[in-house]
């Protein structure tokens, strides 16, 4: 068979954080992506083994009371009671299709400035420039310190909490006094929060601080990072209804809706979250950190520039001089995938320079395996 | 339950096709939208009930083998063969995703003069106007006839083959005449096939058309329209490298790829259609045609405007002075889910005003049920 997901000609360097997630389902150690693919618990085995059940009850049912079903037992579990009252809520087949959708809203609705958090994943700024928008760039310290002195003139402001790939935490009261400013000055307060499963510190009631704020604001939630259910996923797009972005008229435009079968499956494996499933993840999400950094030793200049970070992927801070992609390059070669944080740092790309991301959604054998190259890749590469 | 998917003060004479498909989910008869709700067939069956089995094996594979093995599965039934070897094949969450990063990608590149067939579904439109494209209507019949004398200076061509609501196929001396037109007018002709696998004479080898023409081309699949998987399914955007489009890059800001496990069920479901399953739904399609037929009398001034169409869908043409979209407000007062055709007419909505489309990708007893609600509500338009 012929490489399918290969297109000819493209060079590293031009290559976006998923291209390179893309190459390393190839072959080999993947430790790039951030999609959840940590072994099945047993509660989640026993729902695998119900998929035909789950199928069944899918066609009988009436598609948006599934819809609401799950959305509702996801967001409970996850402490966003405020969210069933207060928001409309379209289910999308992605996180990312949730985010293209919100970006041509804001186009459409002429909401050009775009304040956005730095570093994050690529392909939020991609999208953002891809349908026209402007950027600025405003550093996770700034947002986390609610230091709203420094910030331009805006038309929507976008954090990712807990942040990719820091796993930093934009808490209650920054959130609050975010959420004043952008009400004061008629931004629009835009939150991805597709990793707050992981920590329970980004499990307040968000949609509680946000309606009680009067700030036009607009939500996105993920399953897709959470439960290793093969990429059966939904992306929540929430936001209260009367402002200005025409989310709903391009939401129906892209999809009528997602599989009902898969809305089965995330309420299904959100009551299997609640009823213990959350904090087995949580505990193995955090053996296999506690793996990584006992696998790696740790040098003076420091090794794990996150020491708060409880989500599913961890930076690991170079020694100084080594380049992050040319090491990414280098481990590639060896068989292990892992994402230089160049790309993260969306607006000045060598501030990442100097940091790998690695995923530990993954078999614990799988990450002791990569950390193993990892150890004896910088091992040599300080003694030559 | 509140209704989620209900934006306040939404009037039908705004709404989408999309719209009023949502509202058909929510309760009474759906004969609405154009997505696989007949039901399984016995062969389908028995991989519905071998899901758990799919999903551990989509577990274990390498993804982008899988990938390839559900697109050469797919379109060598449908006798694309020259796919496999001249095209790049984007697996997307749905048609409609595929759309968009098409869409997208057209204006990327600064090629936004596009010519649209006239009618199609109203989303393609919408899509195309949402990123910023601007629109030429193009006849059905122009296409179909391929008279190339009347085409305006365009960007891009764009096809749905069959068409959506007509049937209407373009046939392969009018292909290989556009293709032909549009290379020697450097035009980008793009083919939406999503209904191809209802109709043989959808089911030449178009790549091999396209490929030997010298044009740039893109092809969009859809096994959503096809298979009655609860809407588990992949569109493929497929094109060949080289040309202006940045659909790679695009593509890859929104995903990373589709479910192992959907690539998995439509490999199934493919070759579960190849042994037999295509033609059995041929075969209950055309029953669910003729029966919608027999059930409504035959008027003088005609009723069914597409003899040949062989798709999902079928028109209805309206009594002289009938509103399509009063009839199908009043059928909807009645649970009778159908569309009115005036948003199918993107250029000129008036011009599908005395039409309603009606699915007929349902069970049996849902489309005569809704039949006898049309039957009679006609009966009595046309005594008062």
């Amino acid at each position: 068979m012929t490489v399918p997901h290969r297109e000819a000609g493209v060079r590293l360097s031009t290559a976006n954080l998923t291209e390179l997630e893309i190459r390393a389902e190839r072959v080999g150690l993947n430790l790039a992506d951030g999609h959840a693919r940590q072994p099945l618990t047993p509660g989640q085995e026993k729902i695998v083994d119900r998929l035909p059940e789950l199928f069944h009850t899918a066609r009988r049912a009436v598609v948006p009371d599934l819809d609401r079903e799950a959305q509702v037992t996801y967001l409970s579990v996850l402490g966003q009671h405020t969210a069933l009252t207060e928001a409309k809520i379209l289910s999308c087949y992605s996180s990312s299709v949730a985010m293209e959708i919100f970006a041509r809203a804001l186009f459409a609705a002429g909401l050009r400035r775009v304040g956005l958090i730095h570093p994050t994943f690529d392909n939020i700024p991609d999208i953002l420039r891809g349908v026209g928008l402007g950027l600025r760039a405003v550093p996770e310290h700034v947002l986390h310190r609610a230091d709203t002195a420094v910030l331009p003139d805006l038309d929507a402001l976008f954090i990712t909490t807990p942040n990719n790939p820091t796993g930093g935490v934009l808490d209650e009261p920054a959130l609050a006094q975010w959420a004043a400013w952008c009400a004061a000055h008629n931004v629009v307060l835009a939150l991805d929060t597709s990793f707050r499963a992981f920590d329970p510190r980004a499990q307040y009631d968000h949609y509680r601080v946000l309606a009680d704020s009067g700030v036009e604001w607009v939500v996105i939630e993920d399953t897709g990072k959470v439960f290793p259910s093969l990429d059966l996923k939904v992306g929540f797009l929430a936001y209260a209804t009367g402002g200005r972005l025409p989310l709903w008229r391009i939401y129906t435009d892209i999809l009528l809706g997602v599989s009902p079968m898969i809305l089965c499956l995330v309420t299904a494996l959100a009551r299997e979250g609640a009823g213990g499933g959350f904090a087995a993840l949580h505990q193995t999400i955090a053996r296999h950190r506690a793996g990584l950094h006992a696998a790696l030793p740790q040098p003076t200049y420091g090794r794990w520039p996150d020491p708060g970070n409880r989500i599913s992927v961890e930076r690991l801070a170079l020694p100084p001089g080594l380049d992050a992609g040319r090491v990414s390059d280098d481990l590639r070669a060896r068989d292990v995938h892992v994402l230089p944080c160049g790309n993260f740092h969306w607006a000045d790309r060598a501030e990442g320079a100097g940091h790998l991301r690695i995923a530990l959604s993954r078999p614990e054998k799988d990450l002791h395996a990569g950390a193993e190259v990892i150890r004896d890749y910088l091992a040599a590469a300080s003694a030559g």
